[in-house]
């Protein structure tokens, strides 16, 4: 199986692509840009889901669900935001199928036609807001803290499995406060809520900052992002968090009761990651051989492979491995005794790295004999022998090793694809061979960092907000720059 | 709050109406038919499926996730199928908005039409079986035992929130195997998981049967049910799961190379819940002062409401209070101090009542100085006073009574909702003055049973399908019958 994969410096897209397919994360389906994610993918999903989910939680929200429709006039009263989102999108016309007169098959009811079509939802800031007119009058009644597990289609004409998707799967939270303070600190919480989700649990190293104007979500007065660096030195957008200012209240109408007796619009943020993720996870840490996964999102964190000739060696190691298993499993670790016997040991050692599992622990006559197991850990694929009295520790120590090894790889390499650009020449050079971030100065118009688009296809992935300023020149128009920002090819 | 719900006494649909919206379970939302399930709500739903997903996982089966889409042929495949489903439905058949030349707001850009329309999933079937087909080669890949959580819609025209909504949360499981045995096992094992779900955590006690031929699931040879009793005396269809033989495997072709080296279709079952559920728990504990919850489902299960004047005495009772808050969570109770000073104890009490919460301790000046806490269980609403050095062990227990409590009086109820009729005159008598079940011979045809309905509104819930058959003669016809089947109207 692994020996199939493209390797990434051949055809770093052609490996991506194969290997979310051969490693059973998700397929393409009979419908145009919708994704199957695949019980191996979806297990890791889950356990983003239960982990983001805890995190959101902890940080004082509560999930709800809103409708799959959204009204289409909904859409056309945040200007900015109809812009953005009623472009490609889902449109129900019609709630009837009926049988052709000609006896054809099914066709659609034209007796069945909508008053107004239906949107399925691209996001639900409108429909989330025209509930919020209800449930807010009062300064009592705020702040709303709620998050909601979806799914949501946007037209996308060109897709890659969980990169870019027609339907995919996300959480949205949507906030509404009484401060804009509040607000704008809440929409912060939530970028550092999802940069120590990708660093601490996907062991993906990101960076903070801003958007620019027209990198910002439509309808937003900011958005916050987490950047992270791919193995091929582009960037992806791993989510977002966003300041929505009075933009929806003033199109919803949702105004609240002051302490003082005034009445006033109330402030909201938005914010989201998606299944996206789970290709960013793929592309950070994934080899040659297949995916790398981090311990902390493994489905299987530790598979055991008996290697035997005939049933009497097997039922002897089985014999051995059981009360191992449950130990294991005792101390929390999701492990798996692969005893198939319709495929071989090279098979299963093949498909384990395929599928990045952390630990492999194999065993056969002469280790039983030696009191041993042979360890190989995915990340570095060391292998080495360790004594069966020692191997629950060693297990429970190396989990966590490779989970802040990854990262630190990853670090590594994301730090040595950050350079500096004093000239638009050294700029394009840089961006064209060796890519990844590339900080420099840039005069704050929208004209120039859309000639740099044009140019060399790298857009401003963010704007620092919490370092100290370093004023300069644009590189390309040469005026006065405030602070650097960080350029890169994206995803 | 209580006081002004309508008591089920008076106006049994109208209580249900106002108590979900009172409680903050669900309201209704700007799109006809498609409800928003508020934070209490979904939170109760939450419960739900965590409980579930894990009794699902125990059974070996995997989650994932298909698209939300249906290809408009797919439908058509299998030809009971899409007699069920095709007709009331939500039909995607553009892609792109945009702006009205007349500058009147947008309008679907008629260049965007699909060339097949698509259909919002209402149950997942096909777009399941034709990704089977990719899945299954031999015997080897058998059985797939795959459950999906997911949104569906169904274009209902009237519609009530829970019980019957266009769009509804649910789960689906989807599975593939190679005997017709063990697909039959698997569909009765999914049964008996939500009976023990629905007895063991809603306390709703069910009975479980198949369901007759114009009963049964659009494309299923036998549809196994559970079938709970409301306290107006109708049945609500709680859950359902389907042995659907070769049926779709033949639609999409999908066949699997036999260990014996032959090819055969695959057999096939499918299974579902959905936020029904949630109306159903309404219906079968809630009393005139509001819901009334099962503790292993409560999202709040002990709630604690301070008595006081003055800030004084309101830190003195929340010094006593803290220790205890945090000894339940402890314990794994879920417990929420309301030391809210913009209401009353009063109002408070009402509020809590109102959402069911199992139990509720008072405590004010007078308690504290007797050390002691008023305890109020919410199943029989009686009052206790409790030393505050047994509380938690009272707490602890009590949540394991009103767990069994509220389930022996919901059977209670039901059992005594269980009829005989012998003659049709008396079961019209019977199904109009007392409603409930009503076991009574039938003759096994299709133009009887639709005759009932008509002229009773009642219809046919289980044929018992594990008890001793008792033949007889049909109350309508006087034909043979092979056993009693239960009628009933219903939800």
């Amino acid at each position: 199986m692994g020996k199939n994969l493209t390797s990434r410096d051949e055809d770093y897209s052609k490996w991506y692509n194969e290997l979310v397919v051969k490693s059973d994360l998700a397929e393409n389906s009979g419908v145009r840009g919708c994704m199957v994610i695949k019980p191996y993918g979806y297990a890791i999903w889950e356990k983003m889901q239960a982990q983001l989910d805890k995190m959101f939680k902890e940080t004082g929200h509560e999930n709800a669900y809103f409708p799959i429709f959204i009204p289409k006039s909904y859409l056309s009263k945040e200007a900015s935001h109809v812009e953005g989102f009623a472009k490609e999108c889902a449109v129900v016309t019609h709630y009837r199928l009926k049988n052709a007169e000609d006896g054809s098959g099914i066709v659609v009811d034209e007796d069945a036609k909508l008053e107004e079509e239906l949107i399925v939802r691209p996001t639900s800031e409108t429909i989330i807001w025209d509930t919020y007119r209800k449930w807010i009058q009062s300064y009592r009644d705020l702040p709303i803290l709620v998050n909601q597990w979806a799914n949501v289609v946007r037209w996308e004409m060109r897709t890659r499995l969980f990169l870019r998707t027609a339907e995919f799967l996300w959480q949205e939270g949507h906030t509404a406060h009484a401060t804009k303070e509040e607000a704008v600190a809440e929409a912060q919480q939530m970028m550092h809520v999802y940069a120590e989700f990708a660093e601490e649990f996907m062991g993906m190293p990101v960076i903070k900052g801003t958007k620019t104007e027209s990198e910002r979500f439509a309808g937003a007065v900011d958005t916050y992002c987490i950047e992270a660096m791919m193995q091929d030195g582009k960037a992806l957008q791993a989510g977002t968090s966003h300041f929505l200012g009075q933009n929806f209240a003033e199109a919803f109408d949702v105004k609240f009761a002051t302490k003082e007796g005034g009445q006033e619009y109330v402030w909201a943020t938005s914010w989201g990651v998606s299944t996206r993720l789970m290709g960013a996870l793929v592309m950070t840490h994934g080899d040659d051989k297949g995916l790398v996964l981090p311990p902390k999102l493994a489905p299987i964190q530790v598979v055991i492979v008996p290697i035997y000739k005939g049933l009497e060696q097997l039922e002897a190691i089985s014999e051995k491995v059981m009360p191992l298993v449950a130990e294991l499993k005792s101390k929390g670790i999701s492990v798996k005794y692969d005893d198939r016997d319709t495929q071989t040991p090279g098979f299963k050692f093949n498909e384990y790295e395929l599928k990045g599992v952390p630990i492999r622990l194999a065993v056969g006559q002469r280790d039983l004999d030696a009191g041993t197991y042979e360890l190989a850990r995915r990340d570095t694929l060391q292998k080495e022998s360790v004594k069966a009295t020692e191997v629950v520790a060693k297990v429970t120590d190396l989990l966590d090793e490779i989970q802040v090894n990854i990262y630190k790889r990853a670090l590594d390499f994301r730090n040595r694809h950050i350079s500096r650009a004093d000239s638009y020449e050294d700029f394009k050079t840089l961006i064209e061979e060796k890519g990844g971030f590339i900080s420099a100065h840039w005069d704050g118009t929208a004209e120039t960092e859309e000639r740099i688009k044009e140019e060399t296809k790298a857009t401003i992935r963010r704007i620092p907000f919490d370092v100290e300023m370093e004023t300069g020149k644009c590189m390309v128009s040469g005026k006065p720059s405030a602070q650097r920002v960080l350029f890169a090819r994206a995803y």
